[in-house]
């Protein structure tokens, strides 16, 4: 376990339309916002999106399964936004649901805002980066 | 995408008892203490809720499905408060489980609490209200 | 209903690592740094995790039903720390799922951080501890 304390900063109130790619607002709002820390909690719907639905086994680097889905989900969402590379980095977490199912993961791609997707950031003044880690096959937050 | 950025104002810690409609609480919350911008997490149990399941098909405008419950489910929401036409409105996702299965959705009804519902509500000075799009068939957060 | 308005005091980054418990984490934290009334968000993937998945019957005080999983899950969760006859009591609702199925539910033992669990702990300056409430079989946040 590794932490850190700080105070909250700036709050966003954000609405991707229907039909925007919801990563990519994201990343945009990051970049023109100067955003390099912050949690979100996301709630609408997307008409797509491309996840990561857990390790083909319990082994880390784990092998990792994707899933997707095209027809329209309900959203709940939960996320963080930290910089890698010199490039916001959005991780989110999420529940999609409709009357033919439910999946949940990781949503890393082509998550397509369906109606509306609203999403409330919170920044902290608590400085951390994603750092490559190869023993776990991932960029965990990473304090400095 | 539309947003806007601000500060944090007040913080709710709000304990719905058993039996209570939630919606209902948060509406009745709204209105005593003048909540207009707020979103905010919520964990517990509900006895029954009516909640929408997404369309029937991927058009906007959408045809809705209303699905269910009145058995006892474990409930994780996240949601917000804006105001529409004057009154509060409580936009809430939630995902809703037992160990006989899982739905989620936009829980818009009869969201009544088993034991307890506890919700955590975070104000915002940011001025938005809830505006009918008839184009998507919904009233989107929509800043003023 | 019961609630309490306050401020956001400090605000707590979490990085649970590989093999960790993320419920033992998160109570050495709240002892270490004095949290006594928190709410958090929380994504990651576990390897393990017992967890209620709701009553068996719709009556209360309810007689629960325990559920596990030990293979891998990516996890959304929500959750609250408070205090309990004098130690701190972690409440947290998380659905978890892979390719292989989804659950939900309240995560109470076992919670073992696969490749990472990040964190995000939201203090506040409203004094509640948890008190056992024998009509309902379980101690709900409550106000001081």
């Amino acid at each position: 376990m590794d932490y850190r304390k700080g105070s909250i900063g700036r709050v966003f109130s954000v609405r991707i339309d229907h039909g925007e790619d919801v990563l990519e607002g994201l990343s945009v709002l990051a970049i023109m916002e100067d955003i390099k820390s912050a949690f979100f909690i996301m709630l609408g719907a997307m008409g797509s999106a491309d996840l990561v639905t857990g390790p083909k086994d319990k082994v880390v680097p784990p092998d990792i399964v994707w899933s997707k889905f095209d027809d329209v989900r309900e959203i709940i969402g939960a996320g963080n936004i930290f910089w890698e590379n010199g490039a916001p980095k959005i991780h989110l977490h999420g529940a999609a649901g409709s009357s033919k199912g439910i999946t949940m993961g990781c949503i890393r791609k082509a998550a397509q805002a369906f109606m509306v997707v609203e999403i409330f950031i919170v920044e902290m003044d608590i400085a951390a980066k994603r750092v490559y880690d190869e023993k776990i096959g991932f960029s965990p937050m990473t304090f400095e």
